[in-house]
């Protein structure tokens, strides 16, 4: 009887996703408690409809494992399937298909829904008495699980962003006039990645001079004396700002809405376009000839491989990696979790923790690492930041382009393949 | 009498164009013709007020040329002042501060209207009899720029465009859902650096599905039915458009009103999203779950000096090298030219060529490079395209993030201090 082990991908994309999935991978290979390492293509979803490959036939050179840390997005694809509580009828179905497969170890590779995910099926395993573990391996740009001093993901984003936030300052100040340019950074309720704007400053720029965070509540009125006392001593200035962004009442700014009825006009989509609006209307009296933009990073910082954080990327390998190792030695209903020895010299202690205190719950900014006007971050968030982009992740670029690993995605494995 | 240079920086900015200052203000620090490198603040409006710092005083080590090279945007600041046809008494006005300041040599460092403006201006210093020269240094990552093969900024915003749209499709297959991701990339009338997005392919990627250069007239009843096709056969699409796409009666596709009256709905602001809403209400029957996505690669296309191409950063250094030995031998109402002698090896010949043939003057893609069905471009751009992007510069990072050059523009220099 084969012990087979199978990892699917869940929630959303980063630049370091696929380094967890090389280290599973490379584990999972070495072993000699695993046959066969498998994959579901495009997370649970596609696991219950049985699109499973065998990802041992699929990677055959070091390269592969290489070029696959340095992808981008979810290699084995993703789906955003949430099993409802107590959808026994789906635990089933799940144990059915992992027996068929022979699989012993189940690996799901992503942020909070996931861990719940894989927590109630552990839990499931357990009260059933089957001999099949599954564990967590984090993940996401959000930096919001808890257990774990930051997630995989996040310093390659955060990277990005105050690289970004940085180089678009220079852009900003060209011009010999009065100049706003708004950042719209993601996270919808953790504002770590928004903070990360403040990493811009370490480039010798003053920007971002303002930084609203999802965790401090959006008074407009506020917003605008902020943005004018700033702009009387420096007026070419970088506002960074959380997607997630909230009035009082728990409106989100980004809705068109509520922007609506506070001042009566139509914003443009997203939380940097609303405030925008709000500079350009309130602001253009002190500064007739203000120039404003509005910047939505977009999927760009969780895609931009490009610019991702080598430390980052070495993290993410050892929570896959340390993943396989945690089940082939029985854990089970556990997350790999980083935890901070010091921060300098920056030294990591890899751990477990469990699902049950991970799962369906968010990790925000603490309010005593935010300034007390609300618009900035302080020292310790700066020494908890640094050395997670400290170091740059050296892509594999061939004629100045990065080159990818892609998996067939089409070549499905049925039980009796790998039995 | 004092022999001074002075270079002052015009137009939008790129992440190239200080490495052309950099290698102006080398070749000037280095010859026994100049006496100081000045550089004006702000473009031609700063030297008009008189903004003039002494670069030799705050350019000390090689490494200050060095990080000047990787620095985006203008160090020196940029205006979009533009003179007048006939504007005597300007001219007349320039020319008295370049005595003042005992200056023998001008450089302008721009696109097609900062061309403009050293062509007119060494045509009144010639007219005038006055022992001053003025140069062109080229700049423009819309790479319209007449007598040129290529200009510098162009391959390294070509890059950025290149790198994210292959990483950005990464990202758009991830869920098992249809999808539609459409970038819009700059380039008002000119769809070079649009085509660049072709370069991911590069990266093993069918993306991007389809390209629409402002070459070519958009018609919405074709896109839908190209957008349908497409997705026909691959439902995870990315779709390149230049800002500067336009409908049949010249109007931009971007301007909210040209789609509302044509479809009875209101734009969200940039062509992206104009194309964004045709997609979902035209598609969305054959597609009922299409996820679409705009992004506006927006000033992080010039500004992301993370992502710069080593042949455009060199290139640019040798066109402002080259600008500073060609006015030191006495030519004037030249710009510094590029011509391809072979794509493979790549190779180049540095030249100059006659301001009168390229001030006002937009090189636009030739209709021979687009694909007959006009969202496509063929092998001759490809091979243009490639070497430009093909080697990596890498910037000085400290702790993972840029560092940059930044002149002290406050310190400004009176005519006595250089005369």
């Amino acid at each position: 009887m084969k012990k087979n082990m199978i990892i699917a991908q869940s929630g959303g994309p980063s630049s370091a996703i696929n380094a967890s999935i090389a280290g599973a991978i490379a584990r999972g290979m070495a072993s000699t408690k695993v046959d066969n390492v498998l994959g579901a293509v495009n997370g649970m979803q596609g696991f219950l409809d049985r699109k499973i490959i065998n990802i041992s036939e699929q990677i055959r050179t070091s390269e592969d494992i290489e070029t696959l840390i340095h992808t981008p997005a979810h290699a084995l694809g993703s789906s955003r399937y949430k099993i409802k509580a107590g959808d026994e009828e789906t635990y089933k179905k799940i144990v059915e298909i992992l027996k068929d497969y022979s699989i012993k170890y189940f690996f799901f590779n992503g942020g909070n829904d996931s861990m719940d995910t894989v927590h109630k099926l552990s839990e499931y395993l357990k009260r059933t008495g089957e001999d099949i573990v599954a564990v967590g391996i984090p993940k996401t740009i959000d930096n919001d699980l808890e257990l774990t001093d930051h997630t995989p993901g996040f310093g390659s984003a955060a990277r990005y962003v105050g690289t970004s936030v940085a180089e678009l300052y220079l852009d900003t100040c060209v011009y010999p006039v009065p100049a706003c340019t708004i950042v719209e950074i993601m996270g919808r309720n953790a504002g770590w990645l928004t903070a990360a704007a403040a990493l811009a400053r370490d480039s010798g720029v003053p920007a971002p001079h303002l930084i609203y965070l999802p965790e401090t509540v959006f008074d407009p009125e506020k917003f605008i004396s902020d943005v004018k006392a700033v702009m009387a001593k420096d007026d070419q200035i970088v506002i960074a700002v959380s997607e997630g962004l909230r009035f009082k009442d728990g409106v989100y700014v980004a809705e068109t809405g509520a922007a609506e009825d506070m001042f009566g006009h139509k914003t443009l989509g997203g939380v940097a376009n609303a405030l925008e609006d709000l500079v350009k209307k309130h602001l253009s009296d002190d500064f007739p000839k203000i120039k404003t933009r509005a910047i939505q990073f977009s999927t760009l910082q969780r895609a931009a491989a490009h610019c991702a954080s080598l430390t980052d990327l070495e993290e993410s390998y050892q929570c896959g990696y340390r993943a396989v190792e945690a089940a082939v030695n029985g854990r089970s209903g556990v997350m790999v979790t980083l935890a901070r020895v010091s921060d300098e010299p920056y030294l990591i202690r890899y751990d477990v923790g469990e699902l049950d205190q991970i799962a369906n719950k968010e990790k925000v900014v603490p309010d005593s690492w935010i300034t007390k006007n609300g618009t900035d971050v302080g020292d310790k968030m700066m020494t908890y930041l640094r050395p997670l982009v400290r170091r740059e992740a050296s892509e594999k670029m061939v004629d100045g382009l990065p080159r990818f690993f892609q998996f067939d995605h089409g070549r499905m494995v049925r039980p009796g393949d790998v039995g």
